[in-house]
This record gives structure tokens, sequence and C-alpha cells, in this order.
């Protein structure tokens, strides 16, 4: 598999997207937070993601189907702003540069009024949540981070997409190096993960997806068949799961302004994203507060552990351990995508076998 | 069974509490909360929990193992106030009554500040989580409650009991008369549940709990023989739903100042509170808001149905029903618990056969 140091595919990322266009400052945001993601081992948001956001710039469309033009130059404008709650306005500029400035505003007005909210509207997909958690953690800020994006979840006993998989993130800092970083879909999976299995002809674990009948199956393909996603907690406790995805389908959608597929000015495949941020310091000393998350940490790592687990680990543990390991090693691209990166950039007069390792 | 109104049962619990020492505000708080939860069809957190109150007001223990001291007459006393954000010392009055002050300030601070937060320690049992999210979008506010408490929770991939149940309840206000209510612990189940299962004798479903050797089983009795209970999610996604937990272990203990069972100072069995509010008006208009949630209430409800579903319903729904029933049918409480309610009534020379419908 092509190979790359993660500097390299930094610098790639970036030629390709300024070549295409964007100003120098989403630039820099955008491959940054991609080759981050890859570092991190989560390579479904990763570079996979250049040649869509590309073809959102060109064409405003995903596989041809209609979504919203990635307008590289979109100023984030704040439309109303009372000091602790700040909505702004995207204008469809990467959702990773969006956000990025969310969560600096938000943690820039926690730490002036205790906590704050920012929310953020036509916004583009703004990638890895769990990015900005990390950042405003490595600042001292707990940050809550949710965003409603897609519909192709069913709600506990229907059948029907009618949720999005609608991803929850927290970050809390820790007196270690890594914080506690909690980044899940409310779906048992995301939709990229059962379509690769579909790809390399595997069965998918029962309890991720539903027929057209709203039988549970195995057939990755049934999913595309009019099937759909479950929430978290499968036939016993789906109602949690479900419960947590509406939450975030409402507040996601509706407090940021950015509506919901079906409801009037909604662009499919676009982020409602909401974000929270705590300044600890307002609550308890910082200080006291870490000694205390370390203190929680120890104290959970030392359980006596379940046949067949080593080890108990911390939310945000197997993404800094993959980070490390990548960050030495490099970082490995399937060929197929990297024949599509390598079409886009020669469009771009960039050759990328150059930059590889 | 002996069967109450809700009314005839307020009185009674109020009369007891009453007689026990309690000052008024406390008295009515604390009944209209436990009634609402029997109400709301939720026993394990309505008048059930009379005897184990009166034990934490006459001894701080609960079935003679050391726990707190209730002080009916403890002061809400806030000890770090910076607008937006409000730390205060519950002082050991009923929980019901810290949380209850405590939603009302984080609702007053949030229409003044767009967002707030309100934290509390030394706070005893606050009841259903519920019953303050529910209040609070009925002010038209959202709210997100969490609380750490308790000690019986697995890690994922452990066995040991190093979380509580950690519950987390969201309120969000609706077009309709009930608000949507998301209400759950993060474990499989509560401890009360199990415990139902092992007096009647019944097997408990696979994945609910584990035994002292980190072994799935359905025998109730492994739970209280070294035995755990296992967070959302189950062996594949377990890791959720213990990250909830553990974010609600962290914030809800150490942003509260009211730490976790082994850290000093800690008072098992207390709740470390953290309420966040939202004023919808600084981010959208209410009535647009509204009718946003109430037109993706319509459309995910309009779902074709699983097999063996008549109905998709919202949080909150299913306990607003039972609500109305309650509320014309009266409330049954199970003899065992009439005895004991009996038998404290009449340490207190009240007559609990007199409010009997």
């Amino acid at each position: 598999m092509p190979r790359f140091r993660a500097d390299r595919l930094e610098k790639l990322t970036e030629e390709i997207f300024r070549k295409e266009g964007a100003p120098e400052e989403a630039v820099k945001i955008l491959a940054g937070h991609l080759v981050r993601a890859n570092l991190a081992g989560l390579d479904s948001h990763g570079v996979i993601r250049i040649p869509q956001y590309i073809e959102l710039m060109r064409s405003g469309t995903v596989d041809g189907r209609p979504f919203y033009k990635i307008q590289p130059d979109g100023k984030y404008e704040i439309e109303q702003d009372d000091g602790s709650t700040v909505l702004a306005n995207g204008n469809w500029c990467f959702g990773q540069v969006t956000a990025w400035k969310s969560i600096n505003l938000a943690i820039e007005r926690a730490r002036q009024h205790g906590i704050s909210s920012v929310s953020s509207y036509n916004t583009a997909h703004i990638g890895r949540l769990g990015e900005y958690t990390t950042y405003a953690a490595e600042q001292n800020m707990v940050a809550i981070v949710f965003c409603s994006i897609g519909r192709i979840v069913a709600p506990f006993g229907g059948i029907d997409r009618k949720l999005g998989t609608n991803p929850l993130s927290v970050g809390i800092p820790t007196n270690g190096d890594t914080p506690f970083v909690l980044d899940f879909a409310t779906s048992m999976q995301a939709e990229g993960k059962v379509r690769n299995y579909l790809i390399s002809g595997k069965q998918v674990p029962l309890g991720w997806i539903i027929d057209q009948e709203g039988k549970a199956t195995t057939n990755p393909a049934d999913l595309y068949d009019g099937g759909a996603i479950l929430p978290i907690g499968g036939d016993s406790q789906g109602y949690k799961g479900y419960g947590l995805s509406l939450m975030i389908e409402m507040l996601g959608s509706l407090l940021s302004r950015n509506g919901f597929p079906g409801l009037e000015g909604h662009r499919y495949g676009s982020s409602g994203t909401v974000m929270i941020a705590l300044d600890i310091e307002r609550f308890v000393g910082l200080e006291t507060f870490k000694a205390g998350v370390g203190q929680l940490i120890e104290d959970v790592k030392s359980s006596k552990k379940r046949p067949g687990f080593d080890e108990i680990l911390i939310p945000g543990e197997p993404e800094a351990r993959i980070t490390q390991k990548r960050a030495q090693e490099g970082i490995e691209i399937p060929q197929k995508l990297f024949d599509s990166i390598r079409e886009i950039a020669a469009t771009l007069d960039i050759d990328a076998e150059e930059y590889l390792d």
C-alpha cells in the first residue's frame, strides 16, 4: 500500500486544495484536520474525503447526488451574539474551518463567561468531532460537541430512515498527556463502516442494520435496499440510543438554524453543529480537577479484566496510541484511494507520487 | 393492592416528613416529587423512597450501611457565583430540594445570560432527573442534567464496580403538551430493577450483568455475589455506554466538587449534580424552534413500524400517558411497601390507612 509520512501527506493535501482555489487559512485548517484523523486511525474522516470535498467544491454533489456547494472563501459570519451564546453562519466554507472557528470562539467565551455555546448553520461536513473536543481539552476546557447530519437511522420501533448518525463528542482534560475524548455516532455504526463490509464481501454483525421489512439482517446490501441503521442499544435498549439521536437532531438542527432533511432550506449532508464549552476554574481549581480525573482513571484501570481483555482503556487513548505509531511508521493509503487522489491531483498539475514516503 | 389518589398520597407523604421535622418548603417539594414519580410510572423513584429517606434522616444509613445524614433544614448555599456558572452546597438537605433550587437558578441564569450551569455537592439523592428537565422544558428552556451516583457498574472490559449508574436527562420543549424528556441510566439497568428480578425469582436478560469472574449471567443473585452491571451497549458497543458513564463520573463528581467513592470527603450515595440550561430565544425564535420540533416528531412518528411495534414514541410520552392514567385511576402500592410506610407513619402518630382511596 502507498505510504506517506504525515507531514508529506499534509503538504500534498494542502497543495490540492490550494490549487483548487481555497484560501491559505482554509487550506491549512482542512489539511491538518484530515491528516490528524488518519494519524489517529480514523481513516473514514481522513484524506478519503479529498475526492468528496473536491466534488462538493466543483459541483455541489456527492457521487452525483445534490448536497451543497463548498465555498472555500465563505466567511464565518456571527449572526447573533449575546456574549456567552453565539450563532454563526458558516456560509458553506469547509465545515472543518467553520467548526475550528466555532470551537475557538466557544473557548474564548467560556473563559470570559464560565460557560458558552456556539452553534452554526450553512455548515459543510465538519469531519471528526473529537478534533474539536481534544483541542478544547488541551486548552483546559470541558467541551461538548454534537452535530445532526444525514438521515440513515431508524427510530426505535421504526423502519424508515428518519434520523442521522448524529455524533456526540465530549473532551475533558486529564492529568496526563492524553485528554479524555468521547467521540461516537449515536447509531450502531457509521454508514461508511457498513459500506466497507459490503465492498469486502463480509457480513455485518447482527444488530447493526435492518432490512426494508424491519428485520435484523447481517447482509450489508440490505441497508442499500431500503434498510436502515439501528440506534445504539439494539432491541432491548435501543430507545436510549434513539433518544440520544433524536435529542441531537432537535438541538443540532434547530438551535443551529440548520434544519433537517424535509425542512425548507435544509441542504442534505450539512452539519447542524452545537458546541458547549465550560471553564473548569469556575467550578473547582484546575489542578484539583485534574488530580481527581487522574485518580479516577487510575482506579478504573485497576479493575480486574474480563476474559479477552488485557487492559481497560480511557476514551481517547486508542486514538492517541495509533497517532504515536503512525507518526513514526507513516500512514498507509489503500491503492484505490491513492489512485483517485492521484487523478484529482493530476487535474491540478500536481504529481502525488512525489509526496510518497 | 392498596390504592391512593395522587393528592391523598401526597398529603400522607407530606405529613410523614412534616412530623419527622422537615420544614414546610422541603416537605412540599419532596412529596410533590415522589408522587409525580409514581404518577409517571417510575415507582422506583416514588414513595418507595420514604423508608430510605426517613432512615437517612434518623441515622444517616441505608439498610444499616453508612451513607449521609439528611439535614432537612440544610441551607442551599451558593459558594461560587459567576453569573452564568454557579456552584452550590446542598448541605445535605433532601436532594430533591437542592436540585429543585438548582434547576430554578439555572433557568433564571440562562434567561439572563443565554446559557448557564449550576452544579451542587453535599447533595442527597436527587430522585428522578426527568422531573427537573421536564420542568425546565415547560419553562421553554433546553436543560441537560447529569448526576454521578453510586458504584455498581463495570468499565468496558472490566469486572469491578468502578462507576455509578450515572443517569443523564435532557428536556426540550415541543409544540404539544408533552415535552421531549430523555432520562436514562448509562448502565444497562438500575440496580433496583435487578433486585426486583431477584425478589420475584426471575432470571434477568443476558447482557445486563456479569458475575464475579466477568462472565455474562442471567442469575440476578450473581450481581450481589461480586458481580457488576454492564454499561449500555453490551459486548460490542459497551465502550459507548462506558464512555458516557465515565464522562458523567468525571463531570458530575468533579465539576460539582462532590467527589466519587474512594476520594476523600465523598459520601457514598450522594449525587454529584451538574445542570446546564439554554435559552432557546438566543439561538432561534421560540415559535420557530417549537414548530421545527413538531415537524420532526410528526415525521419520526410517520415511520413504518417494525414487527411487534404499533407506534413510535417520543421520549417523555410513555411517562405522560401513565401520568394521565394514574391521575384518574389512582396509584397502587405493593402491600409490603404500604406496610413499611404504615409502620413509619405509626411512629409519627399518623394513620396511613386514613389516606387510602
